[in-house]
């Protein structure tokens, strides 16, 4: 079964909650996608659903969007 | 420890919210209380940081908001 796959970009809100949900789920558990850094990956999450980030992609496709870091169009920017 | 805490109203948003948690964390792992029902917890989850349902609060008291569902000055009307 694929992984959740969580977006974050790298801002404070991010962080917090990619910590919050490590301790939760464990780090094994995760997949982690800095969309900062690869902004290759950015259509991908948008085709999930993803309108912001942090947001948690999960094994069955649903989006869970994570208090606001920042919308995928700043990070785009 | 104590247990994360999923708050819901047993909106639409909250439903599948709790379904996904239930899957990434485990039903033991998770105390659920819905303030729709339990009016009387509404202020412990707004001492905690709750602004919106769904939300889980973690085992260190943060909050991670999750989608959007309600307030909470629409779970307490």
């Amino acid at each position: 079964m694929q992984k959740p796959i969580f977006y974050h970009a790298g801002c404070p809100v991010c962080v917090g909650a990619e910590s919050e949900l490590i301790d939760l789920v464990g780090i094994e558990n995760l997949e982690i996608v800095h969309l900062g850094e690869k902004k290759e990956q950015i259509s991908a999450a948008e085709d999930f659903g993803v309108k912001s980030v942090p947001a948690l992609v999960t094994s069955n496709g649903h989006v869970l969007h994570i208090n606001y870091g920042a919308s995928l169009e700043d990070v785009k920017a």
